[in-house]
């Protein structure tokens, strides 16, 4: 399968850039994988979703960025129960900080290589 | 070194969410890891620069989150010569896609578990 970033869509719409460092529990039976499995799914669901990646560094930070249609997707989101149960278990557990910064894109754009159409 | 994600600040401000996939070239000798580390220097020097953070994800999507004061700010560092230098040598040789989405945030927060205080 090809990895690609989601695009670049058309302003307006949110990011929401979630940057975070777990500790060595979260991948040691603590349930993470699980619980990021389901989160992954779920969000799909989200009435305005328009897409969501991860990178994560071994051993260093992670980040997440969601793209939503406007305000309203993203507090359907956050309202989510099992989201909220896995956030509060995040924070007891796994989470040793993170930010999370929701900001509304003026501006965007995209870049693909010329020659890559599959 | 502890390692901690950006803060989360009081908005007004920018983030600017650049995501990527790079080839193998750029690895290999293609000069990317000296551009990166020029780059992640002189973006401090940008006039409104806050911050700036990076994942990646091995053999997958990088993500770098640059934090600025302002519109000014990110024109800064869109027109520092060296910047644009090393974006056009990205496109012609290390990149097979990208995604840049400039947003204003409106809101955000953060969390630090408790005690963990150095």
């Amino acid at each position: 399968m090809e990895i690609k970033p989601v695009a670049a869509f058309e302003p307006p719409y949110y990011t929401v850039v979630f940057t975070s460092v777990k500790n060595a529990r979260a991948y040691e039976g603590g349930g993470y994988g699980d619980a990021s499995v389901l989160m992954n799914k779920l969000v799909k669901d989200v009435p305005g979703y328009l897409g969501h990646e991860n990178a994560t560094t071994p051993g260093g930070i992670s980040i997440t960025v969601g793209y939503f249609k406007d305000e309203e997707a993203i507090r359907h989101w956050r309202q989510n129960m099992e989201h909220q149960r896995v956030q509060k278990k995040g924070r007891a557990e796994w989470y040793e900080s993170y930010s999370c910064h929701i900001g509304k894109v003026e501006r965007s754009y995209g870049f693909e290589r010329p020659g890559d159409a599959a």
